[in-house]
């Protein structure tokens, strides 16, 4: 067989041990914040009838997305997001599901995009969605979903802005995209921007509409929106109102979102909104939804800045075998650990010297060394907070108490 | 827009909230049970090069293999297994790893297979796998890892028949394969299978030869690997030695394990062994390696026939909104719930007949019913074993307690 190089496709990663460990304890985190306010996992097919999918995200959707011929001619395509399989799944499962129907899902995506800026090919997406209610009590449910998770996992200093597509009624949509960069651009480039697509004749008229929505006040739906976001457990300082938030998706209708991580400074780790026209798309009919997305990579980076993964827990506990003939006694001390809920291995090779057993776990960045010393007694060795290794005898019946 | 008929492809499948819900519990307790023996999460991406994978699998592989050219050119293969890929991340990193390098992977692959009983073209695989190390304890290990995990499921009757392949060494492949039948086609028709494939001139001397390997004692590898998987806690009568059980792969060279769990007749629930001459492929050079896969659909089946997912707790509570004006004292108990690890929310339409919630309860298969009385007091609803609604009034802040 000729060497074939091992690498990746330009997009795609591998995710080793540290960090496949950090992304399943964000995942596994949100599911379990998702299911404390009800929402329900669904999982959906990697690949999809073509048909299904294309002409749903504009010509640039279509463009990006991988599709091609199954074996059996089949003309087919990965999933390109979770709205358009829920959508799917809502119109072919009508009379088995719950309605309201609150669901997350947490699947890959996959978009044959530019990698340039952290962007990839293949990337997690988590949605949180309330199909079929048009309670203003749904669109403040998935802020507070999102706030408590974000808790969950460490943040403290975030906020939603907010803001309803209504601000926007007389105002076209190629105007809502300029506004939409008010942030990242200034108001000036903004101005400058309606002027040059030809949307209003002069500066000075470009700069009054731009006025007068930033002086609107919120619009009766978002404030009960607010409103019972806060009594829902949002802190006031963390829901605020935004009249010149846009957000670029043509589908939303009505309530926007848009999440802001304190000391985040690439962007926005989160949206969402109101979208009444999108789900009843394979039915012909109109069912109202609301919903909210986490941005799974950036949130780990907001993650990582904010050294919120110090907190994740990694008891794990290498028992040496000190000699061939005592590995059963360390294999013991092993399943003793185990069942007190403590991660517990020995190393493979009984006749490994305990220096490289050492070595080991110090490459596997294991915290707890654990020497068999007799039937009842070992020695634990661990780091102090200045790097140096301290030991300690403990009875074998102390163990998972000292290491807890 | 034409409308477009919502369905999914032959072997792919949606997984609805209830079959969801079961899934992502058998994959967190899997998880659990593999980290607790050190074994470590990779995530390797959906889409590799093609020639990652091509010819990796035999003939039969490379015409199941999902293939395509992306919009870059590129010849790209959907993930078939997950061994392969690991074969690749052990070259592509091995400066970064921990040797020996315990991983478990739990993703998605894809074959174009028949459809027929039971079989989908994509499905979940959970392997734990060893690599570098030809200790026989890592072979053991593998064994005592999944039992712990199928104790952890509730599993209490199961056994794992493992077999050297060194038994089969002057035995050729064809016959082999005839031998692996065995148990599905019972002696004579294995016999005669010897037979007209040529492999053995008479029935006599084929059935001599299935004679001698039946009464053939373990290897003194095998005899190691079975005493230490009992050390580290396997139970006796849960591990067999079978002289004729030989498992279809061609790539094991030394122990080999299937798993079976009494009462489930449908097969093996999972297998694997010793396969030292694969992971080196991409490096060209020979790198040792034992593994065990879990089966997940089958073992999902074999969890629903023991009832095994009753003991999956379903705490969730519904807060009834008794009258619009009283929602955020519903939205208050919610959020008091949730902070005791309650799942709990209230319907989102704060108009609705608490009829119309108690039916949402019902299709949700929501357990518990809270409906506020005052301030401090609800009253709490749920069925008795005859399936009769039964209610109780609590204190507020005895709700948890009475849940739980």
């Amino acid at each position: 067989m000729n060497k074939i190089e091992p690498r990746t496709l330009k997009g795609f990663r591998d995710f080793l041990p540290k960090e496949a460990r950090k992304r399943q304890y964000v995942i596994s985190t949100l599911r379990k914040v998702f299911e404390s306010y009800g929402f329900e996992p669904l999982e959906t097919p990697t690949l999809e009838y073509e048909d299904i999918l294309l002409g749903k995200y504009g010509e640039e959707g279509d463009k990006l997305m991988y599709r091609f011929e199954d074996n059996g001619q089949r003309k087919v395509a990965l999933r390109y997001d979770q709205t358009v399989p829920l959508a799917r799944v809502v119109a072919q499962y009508q009379n088995e599901l719950p309605f309201p129907f609150k669901r997350y899902q947490v699947q890959n995506v996959w978009r044959a995009d530019n990698t340039q800026r952290g962007r990839f090919r293949e990337f997690l997406q988590c949605d949180i969605d309330t199909i079929a209610s048009s309670s203003p009590n749904a669109d403040a449910e998935v802020i507070a979903c999102a706030a408590s998770a974000l808790r969950a996992l460490g943040f403290e200093k975030f906020r939603f802005y907010v803001n309803d597509r209504a601000v926007f009624k007389d105002i076209s949509k190629v105007a809502i995209g300029a506004i939409d960069k008010l942030k990242k651009l200034g108001e000036d480039r903004v101005v400058e921007e309606l002027v040059t697509r030809g949307e209003y004749d002069s500066s000075e008229k470009a700069q009054e509409v731009l006025l007068e929505i930033k002086r609107s006040t919120p619009t009766p739906w978002l404030t009960t929106v607010i409103n019972e976001a806060i009594a829902m457990g949002v802190m006031e300082e963390q829901i605020a109102f935004t009249p010149t938030l846009a957000r670029g998706l043509d589908y939303y209708n009505s309530t926007i979102i848009e999440l802001e991580i304190e000391g985040y400074a690439a962007g926005s780790v989160g949206g969402g909104g109101r979208y009444d026209d999108l789900i009843g798309m394979f039915g012909n009919n109109s069912i109202p939804a609301v919903g909210f997305a986490f941005g799974f990579d950036r949130l780990l980076e907001a993650m990582e800045e904010n050294n919120l993964f110090d907190k994740m827990k990694n008891i794990v506990v290498l028992v040496v075998i000190a000699s061939p003939e005592s590995a059963s006694l360390s294999f013991d001390i092993c399943s003793a650990l185990r069942y007190k809920n403590v991660n517990a291995e020995c190393y493979l090779d009984s006749t490994a010297s305990p220096e490289k057993q050492f070595k080991y776990a110090e490459k596997k960045e294991i915290p707890y060394v654990v020497v068999p010393i007799s039937e009842t007694e070992v020695e634990l060795r661990m780091k102090n907070q200045a790097g140096e290794i301290v030991k300690k005898t403990v009875m074998r019946s102390d163990l998972p108490d000292e290491i807890k």
